[in-house]
């Protein structure tokens, strides 16, 4: 399970005040205290606060990257945020581009310069089953997406295991959306028979609970069914002891982690090591 | 979700002292306790210790149903028991029978003598993907058991909505044991497609954490899973209150029950009825 830790982000409170002061200390609190708990990269989003999205970024990636050595998870809609992260980043270590959509109405050619900086940076990519036309609802026109994303990304030599297909959670509590975590394990069964090896999986888990009364429990439940259907990583609050005891029991499980009396601990202990550049 | 409580079983402790003193106060509250947190079905198992079972389950059975209006779950190994079981048992609030495999070296027949108990009973029957060799190591063997389960029981006048096909649990701890989740996974997928309606699939899912430090973990790990790959029923700890939680959380996301903030106490008033026999 390749997690990524989610909580360096400009939406929390906490983050935005950082920023906002130009103080590192939050920031490394949370780097230090995320890869001790197993995240394999370390998101970085600069939120919509920040005014200057460049010189935000590059200063989250340096104070990030000097606190801890776990590769980091560039996180924006936007490709000029995305390489003044890259210019900071030290991508020897691997890094995570996050992300793309297929295309976009302004940008039809967004996809191929996400790929572009991947492929430079010698990291990997997210890409949304998403294009033009927004998030689809049906289960056909995602696997669709993730056909034609997987296609493209070949064409501009990203390979499949550099690939991270993300196949949009919707919160579960808005009308009409409840039919949608059903449909996203029936399209990862199918986006895993794309290629051999497979495009990873991964999700934002979070946002599947947003404005829900059991987020914590609702995200573990979940995160058990989706792997259980092949998904192997997701952006997740890795702070979450029982979300990260459940990843660890699903991985023991599954086959992925030898059975001792410890396995929670053995878990956490070599969790950030699973990347696809390691 | 058709949640089978496991508790009045002369394995526990408590049920067998019950048991050799006709103390019928532990019994009582075991079915009443069971009943509340939103058991099907109650199973109903003499153990070992018994010498005279016949006259045991006889006694469960008319104790149990006498304190709650929960259908019973018949366990039993030996056919005569569940037909002495039968005899004392109001059939008229439905039965589970509990269980048969696909035949035996010592009762080649006896697939045959427990569907006609369950017929004659207007009830339902669970049987063990498991033959005259065993318990199969792998898929095929164990998806070939259960088309053979499914087309003899259609012969017999077995309908598959009155089938529960149980794939089967090991212990995970046990040395080449470990591949037998993901295995029994990928067996569901291929038995949920075998008819429409689908037979059931049920198990017994404490089985998986027997010897292990932390069983109530792993049991709902893998309940979540199961039943994102089609298990519509398990025979369970339904006194395990993070495990029903558990099985709340997965019949929410998978749209089987509307959200709402008390989606977890609404799980819990409207479970029971959820029977092939209601």
């Amino acid at each position: 399970m390749i997690a990524i830790g989610e909580r360096i982000n400009g939406m929390f409170t906490d983050v935005k005040d950082a920023i906002a002061a130009k103080d590192p200390a939050p920031i490394v609190s949370l780097a230090k205290r995320q890869a001790a708990a197993g995240a394999a990269y370390l998101d970085i989003n600069v939120g919509t606060a920040a005014a200057d999205q460049a010189g935000t970024i590059k200063w989250l990636v340096e104070t990030a990257q000097a606190a801890v050595p776990t590769p980091l998870c560039l996180d924006s809609q936007k490709p000029d945020v995305i390489r003044a992260g890259l210019s900071a980043c030290d991508t020897s270590r691997g890094v995570l581009l996050n992300s793309s959509p297929l295309n976009k109405k302004s940008d039809p050619d967004v996809l191929a310069r996400y790929v572009e900086m991947a492929n430079s940076a010698g990291g990997s990519l997210i890409a949304l089953t998403m294009d033009r036309e927004g998030v689809p609802q049906n289960i056909d026109r995602r696997v669709e997406i993730a056909a034609e994303l997987l296609t493209r990304c070949m064409e501009l030599g990203l390979a499949p295991d550099r690939l991270f297909i993300d196949p949009i959670i919707l919160p579960v509590n808005v009308p009409g959306a409840q039919a949608q975590p059903t449909n996203i394990l029936a399209a990862i069964d199918q986006i895993r028979l794309m290629s051999d090896p497979p495009p990873h999986i991964t999700m934002g888990l979070s946002n599947l609970s947003q404005g829900t009364t059991e987020r914590s429990l609702i995200n573990r439940t979940f995160l058990a069914m989706a792997m259980s259907h092949g998904a192997d990583s997701a952006i997740i609050d890795v702070l979450d002891e029982p979300l990260v005891d459940i990843v660890a029991t699903v991985e023991m499980l599954m086959n992925k982690q030898i059975y001792s009396d410890s396995f929670l601990k053995a878990y956490r202990s070599t969790a950030g090591g699973q990347r696809p550049d390691k």
